[in-house]
């Protein structure tokens, strides 16, 4: 793929970070390789969206091909990484029972974070994760699906369960999904779902710590709890749970919650390919990096973003969202030209333009520049602002404004078709049929 | 479900017959249920679109209960219904393996058809349909897959046979299909996938009479020819596929193409629901019908649309076209409210607006009243317009117009993510690979 003479770079990751980071190299005299194992980017802060039918997927996905049509020196390749050989300079890509070994010159690690279970593995069988776009699927069509049989089935424990939602974790994800699914029910489940018109929605978001939202000042986070209580959400603090079942979750109070839907969004940690570097890893399983974004003990390879570990000056963990993975790309993009030409490497500064978290369709609080704080409708107005100056693409900005806007003056949604079914939604067998009439 | 005088309506099927047949009930001193295994209306015309990733499959789903949720008298019922006791007055309804009677008065029957193998069991095994929305996701998640692939493994009998596409059937399907598998390939695959560049795609019409468009005047089907030849596409009347393989298809004549896609549009016939009637069935596996829509034989039971078999004042079946349902669910409708205040039926009578088929981005034909005949980009805009004013709900028709501007002005498909995955797609085997480096 490469010619003799041209470096090539080879990007593991067509998240915020990759996509980024191949883009410094448009027009310049080196080969990309960018590999993942989707062919599409994803605009991860909205997949919670899609969860709860008010986006539909392609919405927040992009063809990666389509961002680098133009470009020559820019090639994608859908596949896993499943080996990393540093001493012969490879990487082993895996796609469709096929595995290749791909030549670097200069490797970089951006693949990101994935749903951490803290080792219990009732989280896996019990509560949905909302990290991939695949992820959020299976979370709609299953509340979709449990609604389609209330309707059938009025019995009263079934329709209990059905009405109560259980989100674990405290952070920007839980909040906006806590929100979200308060609106989904009282908006549209109700209106649509005539058995479940007498209903009221129980949505529990439950985080261990006392307090939402940790990293943010005092006043947000009581403004957060604030703004979800007043939405009907109610917010358990200082309680984990101990329990799964299919029947529902148990809190360490002994508290029982029955329900069908528990998501999982109690933190994250780092994609498993960063145990194919033979390096030692730092906490949460993130490979460490010098201050130059070089991995520490490797040549020519760097890593950045959510998979990557590095202390800033008051020697916590730079945290792990989307600014740092950008601006950490075009630090190793520079690193990368740098070393090319024979010149020294230059270190990491981080400039943090604050953090936004949003609860529902008008309220969020917004922490701008660390120094700024907004609550309300003002920072959710700002929150949508940024995600639609940020999002991919032209045609998918214009999507979604219609959308947002289309749902929020009539929350109606076509994100709720159930496309995807469970095989043996309708059986061949009638005889297994349970007649309840 | 219905209180005890008013008169309950059982409707079968969410296609535009049954959606345009509840509709009529609106404020009608009637109860009417309606069931469909799927919880969307599917705008079937532009199926083979999704298929071929020029509109996402959100773009041509419609959830029905959005478009009943201020009708207090029209309920939705997701299931497949399994079995109909005329006697009783009964319908059996199936859902996630729990099955219920539910009582009718009127009972309508509009679910429609489904593809026709003829009794070949190679079509299902080796074929694609294009009959639901399902369909369309399987083929385009098929071709995606091939081309990702095809980046990777270079070698000769791989690329001959992606590049090669077989469409069966010679109406309008077929030639829209074989239209647009064109212009996927020279304006966005080989954009994309850059091993491709160099290959020149291959389309195949094939069909077992001597004319495309069977109904149609000699002018346009001549004219249809000629616009597909013009594209590219090579059509072959006359022929019939005798042969299914993993490789490919043999014709007739003994010919053999080297494929891995094979789109099989050539017929459809009636849906099984047909059978439980005890009724006799015609041609195609259709319910037979009174001129009144009342199906033969039976009390308060009714049939439209394609699962129907009714002739015309020449003899001949009217055709499995919307507008055909459209208008039976007008007269059935007014039937059954007749039947209630005790007045007699009317017979059905059909206004032939005419016939359109498309072929690819600007060229299409077009039966105007079955007198103007239009060619070309005129016939096109026509399809266009036809189109969108039939749109159900005015969120799609926006959608559809966006997607279909960006993609005629850029070739931009975001409906190429590959989002469903082969569920072995990354074994977790790596002893299973072959490695071919």
């Amino acid at each position: 793929m490469s010619s003799s003479n041209t470096p090539t770079v080879v990007v593991v990751g067509a998240g915020f970070g990759g996509i980024f980071l191949a883009r410094q190299f448009r027009k310049a005299a080196v080969n990309v390789i960018l590999i993942d194992r989707n062919n599409y980017h994803t605009f991860s802060p909205l997949i919670y969206q899609v969860a709860t039918a008010g986006l539909n997927p392609q919405d927040v996905a992009y063809p990666v091909r389509s961002i680098f049509v133009r470009d020559d020196n820019i090639e994608f390749l859908r596949g896993e990484v499943i080996a990393v050989a540093t001493d012969n300079k490879q990487v082993q890509v895996c796609h469709n029972e096929v595995a290749q070994w791909v030549d670097y010159d200069y490797l970089v690690i951006a693949a990101g974070a994935q749903s951490n279970d803290f080792g219990n593995a009732e989280v896996g069988r019990f509560a949905y994760s909302l990290k991939t776009l695949e992820d959020a699927l299976a979370l709609r069509s299953h509340i979709i699906g449990l609604y389609e049989r209330g309707n059938w089935d009025t019995r009263d424990p079934y329709h209990e369960a059905a009405t109560n939602f259980v989100v674990i974790g405290g952070g920007p994800t839980g909040l906006e999904t806590a929100g979200a699914l308060q609106e989904l029910f009282d908006n549209v489940l109700r209106q649509e779902y005539s058995a479940f018109r007498d209903n009221q929605v129980n949505v529990y978001l439950i985080e261990a710590t006392d307090v939402l939202l940790r990293p943010y000042p005092e006043r947000l986070q009581a403004s957060a709890k604030q703004q979800l209580e007043a939405m009907g959400v109610e917010v358990i603090t200082g309680h984990m749970v101990t329990g799964f079942s299919e029947e529902g979750v148990t809190l360490d109070d002994g508290r029982f919650i029955h329900t069908y839907t528990v998501v999982w969004a109690a933190g994250v940690k780092a994609e498993s390919l960063a145990g194919q570097l033979g390096v030692e890893l730092a906490r949460g399983g993130r490979i460490p990096v010098e201050p130059t974004l070089a991995v520490t003990g490797l040549d020519s390879v760097y890593a950045l973003g959510d998979i990557a570990y590095l202390e800033d000056e008051n020697g916590q963990p730079y945290a792990q969202v989307i600014p740092v993975a950008q601006q950490q790309a075009k630090r190793v993009a520079k690193n990368i030209m740098a070393a090319m030409h024979g010149d020294p490497a230059e270190t990491f500064t981080y400039f943090d333009k604050g953090s936004m978290a949003t609860i529902g369709r008008r309220r969020a609080v917004a922490w701008v520049f660390n120094r700024l704080q907004m609550t309300g409708f003002l920072a959710w107005a700002a929150w949508l602002w940024l995600h639609l100056v940020t999002l991919l693409g032209f045609r998918n900005r214009v999507m979604v404004v219609i959308n947002w806007t289309w749902n929020y003056l009539r929350y109606y949604s076509g994100g709720r078709t159930l496309l995807i079914e469970p095989p043996d939604d309708v059986p061949e067998q009638i005889e297994r049929l349970k007649l309840i009439d």
